[in-house]
């Protein structure tokens, strides 16, 4: 083997679904390391996440001017490419780790930032476990991201605020809508929203109504089984009492035998099945048992690429996250996570904190039981104590002519050294 | 007949579907009359649209201090209820035009502000003869407010400039998402917008696009009879040169028969139609023809609730119009609309003027051919000159912890004076 020089290159990739923010940690990464040019060197992105490592496609961010570093904080997406590959056990597939050290002995690469959730933060210990022994060490550390708001130890995750955000907004903003219109037509609105398996973005569907603005709102928790008569009644009281209510169902509601609303086998008028979704089943139901007129919506996308109308306290959370992760690589950490540690809710204060991978990969978090009221319909006070602060602050990107400006960048290709490698 | 006091009050109603700026209208007008209290009493406003003046069912809002007033500005929705209630022609139901007169009469009203599309224009100039013929002469005034964009003679329509930004805001964003997970996953992303009868929301999809962030986007419109075989040949050409493309579906998209693809027949496990959309149909096909993942989203009133992204534009024009109405009024004027008229492109530049009703009733504005690209996919330039000025500038509203602060009025009732009257 060659002597290497002292110094080492970075590596950053984007994993999985994306974010309003998972930008704003790439400008976190990128700018912290440009202000260490004694100890890193270039930093390379994963041209489409970990595939770019696989195929050698990385991207030199040394070439990007400053604006357009500084650009991502307000962009949405994965400005480098994203991908949903997850890579095989080490014991079904040492190949592609030996693969991925590969390339980053030919490119120099030392430190390895991975941006993404749980399947990629079990990616990066591992990845740090077998460069050891490889004898090619490279300090992995996983910057986190994910809607889902699923990893432990983390108070929360960016990109999880500003989804929250959005679904609050919108929600609050359809209720007066439906309000409005309630006495002649429209009277149950249902939006539509993310998570399959945790209810935490249903959940932030309740923080549209406050003390000082209430509104009648119904949740349908993935965590909840879903009862059609108690949440048919729910919907005839709330409609006889406040003349509107307003549903917000995640996506991952099912039946008791654990079939999901949105899979009830829609089939069109030829017989051939249709995609379909929990709110419109909510809706037929509605309108086939009560009889009561109603308007749904389907979020989907829209809610995780929601830039405008971002958190600020997300995005600071999120730029922050990939500055700490530089930081650590600088004083030595490996196999670590930097982590949103929260001090106090009132004022609302937190710190970076920092969390071993061999605890953070394969763990799940889930809501806390407590965060669901006793009907399963709604949020509790403790619930709304955790997620305001996360919804706290706007953060608007610039705008031309009506539209927010976001970066391209211009994702120039580092030149090739290995052979080709087969996915 | 008594005699009249010489000042007569104003009634404001609001009708139809409420929009992001409806409320910016009801504001104009409010604040203007409260300027001439000289020659405007009190602003009485229908609970619940024109339901409420022929329910006597009025709303006082002298009783609103200034604040509150001023905060209708920055409020989604119909701040006073709306609805969906047309009246009857003249000939078929006479009773409901003079019970209106009747409770003008009753509460001294001189002024009635109707604030609506086309079919509230229609009503509005019918008042305005009937009260002439019963000896109770109103000045009937329309304000435009309509998403739909379709008014005659105005170069469009308060409410439309929001919506469109909206639109072209949240397709901006979501192809930046889908762009970065294509590699792997998502390659076509769809969502679904309104216009039952007009393409202008779809069209506003387009502006996502320009000449510095080109995205690949495919709009299909009410106005171009759906063609399967060439949109899945146009998607499938997008996909393979750009990796992903978008797809903007007007609500009012239709098969060569004339029935809406929205209604294809959807049914669920049991046999019961379900409610549908759109885009889950053009989802379907993309998938079972093309094998193409994709995501959809419904954004139904979400689009035209979300004050949060107003254009700024629109909420001027709307104030605008508001405040026109009443000076019209007071200079004398009867059965007219305030317009919004088009001075220049380059700088966009307008005025307030002015439309007779009998020109503006039952008339529906298409969207011009020549807005529609040859290939029926797309908004050439000429529609996007005429719409990129109507999403220009931001007007956000204030925020409280994380959360819009939207007005919810007091809304206190007149005392009544007449006998009950059975709708």
């Amino acid at each position: 083997m060659a002597k290497k020089p002292a110094k080492k290159n970075a590596f950053y990739a984007q994993s999985g679904g994306v974010t309003a923010v998972i930008n704003a940690s790439a400008c976190g990464v990128i700018e912290t390391a440009r202000k260490h040019k004694d100890k890193i060197g270039k930093v390379y992105a994963g041209r489409n996440g970990i595939i770019g490592a696989l195929t050698e496609d990385l991207i030199d961010t040394s070439k990007e001017p400053v604006s357009s570093i500084k650009a991502l904080r307000h962009t949405p997406s994965g400005a480098f490419g994203s991908c949903r590959f997850k890579l095989k056990s080490l014991e079904e597939n040492k190949r592609e780790y030996e693969r991925l050290i590969e390339v980053f002995e030919a490119h120099n690469i030392g430190y390895f930032f991975y941006n993404g959730g749980g399947d990629s933060a079990d990616t990066c210990h591992k990845i740090s476990q077998l460069s050891e022994t490889m004898g090619y060490p490279v300090q992995a550390i996983h910057i986190p991201k994910t809607v889902d708001n699923d990893l432990p130890i983390t108070d929360n995750c960016p990109g999880f605020g500003s989804v929250a955000k959005y679904i609050a907004v919108s929600t609050r903003e359809a209720s007066f809508d439906v309000a409005s219109m309630a006495k002649t037509s429209t009277k149950v609105f249902i939006v539509e929203v993310m998570g399959r398996h945790a209810g935490w973005i249903a959940a932030a569907g309740g923080l549209a109504s406050t003390e000082d603005t209430p509104i009648p709102i119904i949740i349908l928790f993935p965590e909840v089984e879903f009862d059609q008569k108690k949440f048919l009644a729910k919907v005839a009281s709330m409609v006889k009492k406040h003349g509107y209510c307003s549903v917000v169902v995640s996506e991952g509601v099912h039946w008791p035998d654990g079939r999901f609303l949105a899979e009830t086998g829609l089939k069109d008028a030829f017989g051939h099945s249709q995609l379909g979704g929990a709110a419109t089943v909510i809706a037929g139901m509605i309108q086939s048992e009560l009889s009561l007129k109603n308007h749904w919506a389907v979020a989907d996308y829209l809610q995780r690429a929601a830039r405008h109308i971002a958190s600020k306290t997300d995005v600071e959370m999120a730029y922050a996250m990939g500055k700490a992760g530089v930081q650590f690589a600088l004083k030595g950490h490996n196999a670590v996570m930097p982590t949103v540690d929260r001090i106090s809710n009132k004022p609302f204060k937190w710190k970076v904190g920092m969390a071993p991978l061999s605890k953070v990969a394969n763990v799940e978090k889930m809501m806390p039981k407590n965060f669901i009221t006793k009907d399963g319909f709604g949020i509790t006070n403790k619930c709304r104590e955790y997620m305001e602060p996360l919804i706290k602050g706007e953060d608007y990107p610039p705008y031309k002519n009506g539209m927010p400006k976001y970066i391209r960048l211009k994702n120039i290709a580092v030149p090739k050294k290995l052979k080709k490698f087969k996915l």
